[in-house]
Order: structure tokens, then sequence, then C-alpha cells
């Protein structure tokens, strides 16, 4: 596969689910033009929710419980059948016969990813591990699949993220008017995408976390009734706890020059009883006003420390399901009044389904021969093509 | 990739390490003539073995002992640069420059394998997990890597093994006499392949133990000192221990009719506790012989049961290390009287690198559109297309 340039339009199915843990986004996308200058419009969009054992099962997984290797990959060939579930269901939906796919590009569930070295037999190693079997979505969907995008970033001595800064730059980037695609999942990230830039002028990195803490104590005071704070309304009756707040904002991980890459390793459910839950005496509301302060301040600070000191920037488009939360975006906006704060919508990007989409343009990438990280972003020596390739 | 039929040759890297799980088998090959009808010569072949933490890791991941998806996942990685290095290692060796290399194939390492369906969330599922990061091996070689070539047959409700079947098929078919193909690493399977057989007319499976149990009680035995019985020769010190064999025979696996394929979770470190290392009062020699015993007995027995009674057969072509254990290859000479008993090296196929060659000859296929399994071996719906392609 040389790096042709198809310009026929190509129906794709883009895959996630992300460090919130709570389904597989699907997202059926139409690409036009050549694979180097995509347009896309999206046909449909659906979230296909884990059941609460399965769910549980990939929590536990994940936060680092010790589980056997037929566990995990019983969980790989599991969440294979619900990722292809998920590519049917959205194509149905949208009456598109699978016969007609002509790609479904899947990130998979992470349930593990270290993108800084550690020693392992005295080698310097990195590692991430996404799992749902590309193979059975392959068999159950007819159409060739691209998975596992982040290790080959990694063999090339990337950390593996973001790697969606490139699909931003494709489809997001201005002549006049530089941009910061931000986009708040579990974890939050940002692409910097200069006025006129070039592939090269791109960078993002993790700022920290996004929804992650914030679910995770709704998750706790509501003892597992719910799971998020629909449009920060418990929030917004607390008041920030600022110790606590500056006491989260020294962590290394927020002063670390970029590139960096964060996760439940990080920001997961050790991080929430270390720092909140075992602060005696603090209300709920409090401890998830200060948690929903910790993500615009994080990314505020990560803006101006390390992006508008030397770039004009003139608009921040935000996705992901923090879009959602009114409080955090009104936040966003008060700390940057410079910037126009808008939702990725008004892109033709519904804020859930930018993620998804992105997968089904990195497979588009991967399906024509051309690389899918941005070295800059990730720290790669080289740009790569991302994934492997399952046919039906 | 359509099923195009390169006549060219082409230089392939054939990788596995089986469930014997020392070390790294790498066959270098030269594959002529058409995919669908490929010669194949062995142009080096060396096994890297693991250092004895590594192995350490591996055994006792794959021995069912509980890990965290991070130990899986640096595992999965530091393997991958092991690969890559056996890899480097063969080629050196036979002066053969990464850049002439159309493809590498790896298996990669099993850490966990079920063919028979579990019911996982309500749903039944079969699975496999191997390890060795194929992007790694990819990034090193500057080749590209067919790996996981098991999953696509389980999605198609296949077993997922044998899959060298196919290449006993391509590599030792005869117009006129019928031919059993048999391997014997740490479990043994053979190939039946009927004179002048068509692939369709091809079966075969997994008998049993081939050297796991005997490998296990020279580990036990020696404290760890010795890893295999050289030639058998401490065997052939002992007598067969009749009521444990008969006891051992009894076994549901040795009578079910096939398709059937077995690892490390049937006779493994478990089983040989259980039947073997239990048995009071019995001599190690006497443990050895009986378990060198069960092997070419279980052979035999299956061959008796599911094979001579329909197929006319004239020749065993015997590989894995068990062929270099004299007493067990002796053995089976000595119960089939009929059959002329044969080393695969009297086909070029020297009895260790067939396997990894096998695996070279199934990334040949993949890299051209074929498929890779047989139906009636894995019990797989249809023929697929096996692995997945990692470009550099």
């Amino acid at each position: 596969m040389p790096e042709e340039h198809s310009r026929g339009a190509r129906l794709v199915v883009g895959l996630i689910s992300g460090t919130s843990m709570d389904g597989i986004d699907a997202a059926l996308v139409r690409i036009s033009g050549p694979a180097t200058q995509p347009r896309v419009r999206l046909l449909g969009f659906e979230t296909y929710r884990y059941s609460a054992p399965v769910r549980r099962r990939i929590l536990r997984i994940a936060a680092g419980e010790a589980a056997t290797a037929g566990e995990i990959s019983q969980l790989n060939f599991l969440l294979g059948e619900l990722f292809a579930e998920a590519t049917l269901r959205v194509c149905r939906t949208a009456r598109v016969p699978l016969g007609r796919l002509a790609a479904i590009g899947t990130h998979g569930q992470t349930i593990y990813h270290q993108g800084s070295p550690t020693r392992e037999a005295g080698r310097l190693v990195t590692s991430t591990l996404q799992v749902a079997e590309p193979a059975v979505i392959a068999e159950r969907t007819g159409a060739p699949v691209v998975a596992d995008f982040r290790p080959a970033d990694m063999a090339a001595g990337g950390q593996g993220a973001p790697l969606v800064p490139l699909v931003d730059y494709l489809l997001l980037r201005d002549a006049r008017r530089g941009t910061v695609a931000l986009n708040i999942g579990g974890i939050a990230n940002f692409t910097v995408i200069p006025a006129n830039a070039r592939p090269e002028d791109v960078f993002g990195f993790d700022t920290g976390p996004g929804n992650m803490i914030i679910d995770g104590l709704v998750r706790h005071f509501s003892h597992g009734q719910k799971t998020y704070d629909a449009g920060g309304r418990w929030a917004a009756r607390g008041r920030v706890i600022e110790p606590l707040l500056a006491q989260v904002l020294r962590e290394p991980f927020f002063q670390r020059q970029p590139p960096k890459s964060a996760g439940r390793e990080e920001f997961g459910q050790r991080f929430v009883e270390h720092f909140f839950l075992k602060r005696r005496g603090a209300r709920a509301e409090d401890l998830l006003r200060t948690a929903t302060e910790l993500t615009p301040r994080t990314i505020t600070d990560a803006l101006d420390r390390f992006v508008l000191g030397s770039i004009s920037i003139h608009r921040l488009i935000v996705s992901g399901g923090g879009a959602h939360n009114r409080l955090l975006v009104s936040r966003l906006s008060q700390l940057l009044p410079r910037l126009r704060v808008q939702l990725s919508d008004a892109c033709g990007l519904p804020v859930d389904a930018k993620e998804a989409i992105a997968f089904a343009v990195l497979a588009d990438r991967t399906m024509h021969g051309l690389p899918g990280n941005l070295p800059r972003v990730t720290g790669a020596r080289r740009a790569v093509v991302l994934g492997k390739i399952s046919r039906p």
C-alpha cells in the first residue's frame, strides 16, 4: 500500500472508549478528498454503554488490580464483540449497509499506558495496552479494521499520545487564526495550531485531569448512583477549597515540560483518594467544586506557561464530555478572556463525537500508508504509519 | 492487497516461542514460486534463549498467576525488543541485510489460549493472547510484520490452533504417499495429508503433551539445573509405572473427538503436580519414563482412533524438540511398525526450525491476501486471512 491518494468518498467508522470507561463511542463518517487533506461529514454517532459488570471489570483491571492473563485475554475478545455491535448499531441507525464500509478505525479500550520508560530486565521499556480484539470486529462486520494506534509511535520513541492533534490539524487549521483544540475527556489535552501552520508547527499534550476526578467524586458521593455531574450543577453549589487546589497544583505532572501524557495511572482512583477523599471534614460539593476548578486552572496554566507567550491564538475549540459541564466551560471563558471559547459543534464536529471521528480519520491515513503521529507532539523520532490492519 | 501471485523469490523471517518457553526460534527463509504453491529454502536458523528472569516472568504469567495489566503490557513490549533482536541476529549470521526482508511473521509468545468457549458477561467467548509487540519488531527491523495469527480463526468460530497444518500441506504433500507430519513441542500435534490431497482433505489436531510433562519433571528433579531430558537418557534408566499411565490416559482430553487443541492450561504445572509429583514413593526415572511413554502412546492412540482406520498412511515425519529424544522416537517406531518414521530434516526442514519456517510461510500467505487456516482443522466456519500487518 504505497501513498496512494484516493479522492473518492469513503465511509469509515471510528470507535473509542476513553478514559472514562463508560462505553463505546461509534462515529460513522464520510471522508472525501485525498487522505492527505480529508474532508469529513458525520453521518451517525452513538454511544454504546457498557453494562455495569463489564465496566467494573475494565475499571478493576485498568486500576492496576491483579488479574490473570486469561481474564485480560477473555476481556479482549468480549470487548471485541461489543465494539463490533457498536459498529453494527451506528450503521443500522444511519441505514448504511456494512458492505459499504471502507474501513473501521478502533482505538480500543486502554487498560494500561506508560509513556515514560521504566527498566525491565535491564532495558528501558515504555508500553501501552488497548483491548477489544480487532479480528473479532473484522469478522463480525466484514470490513478491514485498523487498531492499536499507539504502539508504533512508542516503538519510535514517542509517548504514544496524544494522537488526535494530527486530525485537529487536518480538520481545524486556519490560514489566519491561531487555534487551540481542547478535548476534555477523562484526561484533558489540547492541540495548538498556529495560524497557517505546517504539520511540524503543531504541538499538544495532556494538561492533566479532565472529568476523571470529578466523575470519581460523583460516583463516590452518590454511592454509584451517578457517574458524572450533569452540567456541573452539583459542583456549582460548593466553594473551591483553595489550600487543596494549591496542593494539587504542586503535583510534578503540571510543572513538567511537554510533550507529556497522562492516564488513570496518574489521576485515577488512587489520586482521588489521596488528595480528595482523605480530606477530613470537607463537604462533597466543595470537593467537587475544587475538582471542577482544577481542570480549567490546569488547562489555563498550561496555555499560559507553554503557549500564549510565543504564539498568537484566537480561539479555543472545546470538545469531549467536559464540554457539557457548563460551570467548567464558563470558568474556562472567564480565565481566558482574550480567547473566543466555542464548542466544536460549531465546526461540524459534535463535542461527543470528535474523538471517535478522529480515529476514523487516522484509520483512513493508515489505509493509505500515511503516518498518523506528529513527532513534535508525541516525542517520537519520526512520523510513522500507525496501527495494525486486520482483514476480514 | 488482492490475491496477487508473486513468483519472485522473497526473504521472510519466521519467529516463534513455543509452549516450552525456552526462547525465540528465528528462521530466515527464501520463498519462491507463487504464494499458493511456495517453495522454501532455509537460509539461517537460530534460537535466542530467554534469560532466566524473563523466562520466569513468562512462565509465571502463563501459569495463570495474577499480574497487573501493566506487567503484561511491559512484558509485551520487552518481548517485542527480544523478538526484534532474534531477527537481527539470524539475518546478521546469514549475512542478509535487513533491507532485503519482504516480511516477518511472528507467532509471539502465548500466555493464554482458550479454544473452547466459556461464558463472559452472558456471551460465549473463546480467546487467545500472544505477546511480543509487532510494532516494536517493525520499527527495529524496517520490515512489515505479520503477527497475531490465531485471533482471526477464533473470531470465525475456530479453536485458533493448530495453524501449521496448512504449511505441512503446502510443503509435504505427495501425490502417491499418505503423510502424517508430527510436531513434538511442549504440546504434540500432527497433520494428516492423504495421498494426492486437496486442502479440504487435510486435518490435524493436538494429541496432548509433547515434551511439556517430561520437561516439567526434569526441572523439578534437577532442581532447575536441567530443562530437558537429553536424548531421553534419564527416562531410559526407568520403567513405566503402568497404573499411572493408565490413569492419565483416562483424561477426557484424549477421548475427545478432534478438532481439539491443548496448551499449558491442560498439561502445565498443575497437571504435572496432580498426576506425577503427588505420587508417593515413585522414583524420578520411573516418572520420567512414564511421561516419555505417554507422548508416543497418546500420539499412537490418536492415529489409531481417528486416522488409520480410514486413511492410508505411508510415513510419519517428526519435527520439534521431541525429535531429539531418541527414546521417544524409537518408541514411536515400535508402536507404529507399519509406518516409515523419519525426521523432517530429510525433507529440508530441520526439526528445530520447522515451526518458525511455518510462520514465515503463513506471513507470506497473509501478505498476499491468502487465508492461512484450514477450517476442518481448527473448526472455523471458513478460511480466513490470518494476522495483523504492522508497517515500519
